[in-house]
């Protein structure tokens, strides 16, 4: 998997501290398993978070009792296996809040999402418990993600937006000072339909009849995400910016750590 | 309105031989009137794109029949006022078919969009009626777009999505040649839920009443569109960029036609 | 309204204990009023309950916190005006607890109805602090429905769908004594669409435009909805039949009542 | 299958001419296989009608090319297989034509179920080339069908909904002499969720998470459906009632069938 390929070296290029990495389709696009899972904490993921493909490999209903670096949406229903968010020590010593959740618009039927959300923050602010607090927001549309980047701006590091698997262009500090973007893309072949071979997807739309399995693209992949700095007084984003790398996307970096 | 504000600058600057507006929410957010439509098309736009909003100014039901420069999507109902393509003279001479389709993931229920735009390239393809032509795709889902992207692919200039109000990062020249990006973005301000004054919606999410009106943020627009540079021999895509200017996202700007 | 006119002669023809009455469409279709709410509450109905239009008419926000006989649905969001449950007095002096929840399943993003209503049968349950309970559980999709009876099975008197406005034909006392019907139907006209003039509606499917406002069918209406009878013991069945009386629907009544 | 084995029974006790059977859920919820196809056609099924699950057992996308009885929606995109509708000889030497449409409201993603039944409409009509015309509408929303029953009315015999698995009573002959119901109910243990055993359903309601497969409930099923009368002048319906048969839903029969 390409994002289990370039860990390792971007760790080292960015000297990053705290890596976060969305790992809902990393088994060949649905779900994640065990090992997996294992070779992302390996290859430097501090913290692996999901959303509505996270149960897709039945074993990580049992697994993720095991792994306090695996998250899913804080807003299942209580008595779901796992937990939505935890408190994690990056490598410079700060406490690192990470908090994953879904949206309900064109998704699944969940609890609010707002809600959930707010209630953590209650419980562990920034200067309050957290050094930085990243949300990733597992969501389809553009109007939730927004509100939720709104509703939360001042009181968190970061919200990161996922589950499109297409990057957006609109990565900004918000007034208060929470980094935003609506997604994080993914990463994978962009040679695709959503990361997977296209002609099945296509097929479907054409004749909405299901003609064989979907199975990964193979090309190239455009690792995607974004980069963060926070502030050591405030936790609030000091610099923020998109990472595309490889691929046939726009190479973007964070220049402000290159130049450094 | 900030595109209208900007286009004679830009038409200029860029030396544009056609320009294509998507223009349903030019009305305060709600669909168009006749006189903003005219300020764009005075403005420099050679052809008005719609989407699911079109007929919010109901006025659109009847002017629309007097400007072959305005399009509504091309599968809605047989008997719709308007049409949903049109070829156009570019200020170069060049033919350009212009269509604009719309989505049914998570939208309206309408006839297959795959198989109307597959129609209407039949009818008029690349080198055989047309120099150059575009696709404005309105719609939610990035499966959905990505799937027409390569299901036209080689037998189009350029798709552009357009609808989650949000640019994407993927900008590319698919294999077969057709330029392509998920969304374009709207031209407004990026402080704020879809362009529109934030408290509202965050308010709706939460309570899930309405308690005012929405209303359209007021803050400094970024303009958010692409630049297009198609072969005049085979009317594929030769250069393809994103365009964001002002505001508060990342500017862009082709460069391609700068440095020339 | 049909339901008003007919209320008083069916107390006293069936010597009615106890009445509910959804009135989420009394005011011509959208939400309710204080003044039908009072025509109601004067014609006999103990409880009105609502659903998805209870705000049609935002008055509503307010006068329902002075009306305990109106309930909207449990699960709305923390904050939300009025209530969504209420023990009552019934005329043979049975304390009665009528829960009206929403379901979510193709309706609107709400909490879990099914832990809402959970909560609200452990706090006052069938011979703890209730002679009978009563759930109308306002929601579209039959399967959310069914599950929904069977989930209460045993644990309240009588679980009726509301929403669709049509009644459904499978009312029955499930095994664990909790009489269940998917669907009570409307008060209205059934030469119509939902109780709504027919041609605006057909029009819509066909054309996808409004062309003009739903306006309320006016033919003779049939007064759909079930009666009950519960054991003074256990709180739970005894006799469940539909009504439905005037108008283009097959007569039904409560043959049990009639005969005594 | 509970159909299988009452429909002999059925066809001699009402002296039925022609017998049309939904099933699309006829191979233990998910399909119909060649099998129970020829199982229900020996038990004297002239046609066969489906909707959304008629793929559900991939074999279908065959052997449906095999028989001219088995139908699948209408609105199908072109090229599927099968077709949607066809014109059948009855008992009685009537030609009968029988529709299979699917809605789109809370359904798939279709080409409009109205146009295309009005076009099979527009070229066979009762008294031209048809002496009776049934319509098996599989659709979810009570509004579509009301309106499609309305959209067909004093063109067609007949309009039975179908996919709830819910009977309803709304059965009527509207105005221009259509029968119509909007929905006849499944064929099935209804102690159950849709005919399924119900505790994986609710669990799913509950949890969101998979934890078993669904199975069909075991119970004694109920045989629901709908007798019609035609006019053999105008091919209009003279008498239309609920058939509801065996297990726990109130018994109902064609009494003017019985009393001759
Ligand atoms: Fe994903
Ligand atoms: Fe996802
Ligand atoms: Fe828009
Ligand atoms: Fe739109
Ligand atoms: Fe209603
Ligand atoms: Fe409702
Ligand atoms: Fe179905
Ligand atoms: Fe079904």
């Amino acid at each position: 998997m390409a994002a289990i390929e370039m860990l390792p070296r971007l760790r080292e290029r960015y000297r990053l501290d705290f890596v976060i990495v969305n790992g809902e389709n990393a088994a060949g696009g649905f779900g994640i398993t065990e090992q997996i899972l294992e070779e992302l904490l390996d290859a430097g993921a501090d913290v692996v978070t999901t959303g509505n493909h996270v149960w897709d490999q039945r074993e990580a209903l049992v697994f993720i009792e095991r792994y306090d670096q695996l998250l899913r949406p804080l807003n299942f229903p209580p008595g779901t296996p796992g937990k939505g968010c935890g408190l994690f020590k990056a490598r410079n010593g700060q406490e690192v809040l990470v908090i994953n959740a879904m949206g309900r618009v064109f998704m699944n039927d969940l609890d609010c999402p707002f809600r959930a959300v707010d209630s953590e923050l209650e419980a562990c602010g920034l200067a309050r418990g957290a050094d930085a607090i990243f949300l990733d927001f597992h969501a389809e549309a553009t109007s939730e993600k927004e509100a939720m980047g709104h509703f939360i701006d001042g009181r968190a590091s970061c919200m990161v937006g996922t589950h499109t698997h297409v990057p957006t262009a609109d990565h900004q500090i918000l007034d208060g000072g929470t980094a935003y973007i609506s997604d994080a893309g993914m990463c994978g072949d962009y040679n695709s339909v959503l990361g997977m071979e296209k002609e099945e997807p296509i097929s479907r739309f054409l004749s909405r009849i299901p003609s064989s399995r979907f199975g990964p693209a193979r090309g190239e992949a455009t690792v995607c995400g974004v980069a963060l700095e926070t502030d050591d007084a405030t936790g609030l984003a000091r610099r923020f910016a998109p990472v595309r790398l490889g691929g046939r996307l726009a190479r973007a970096e964070p220049e402000f750590w290159l130049s450094e």
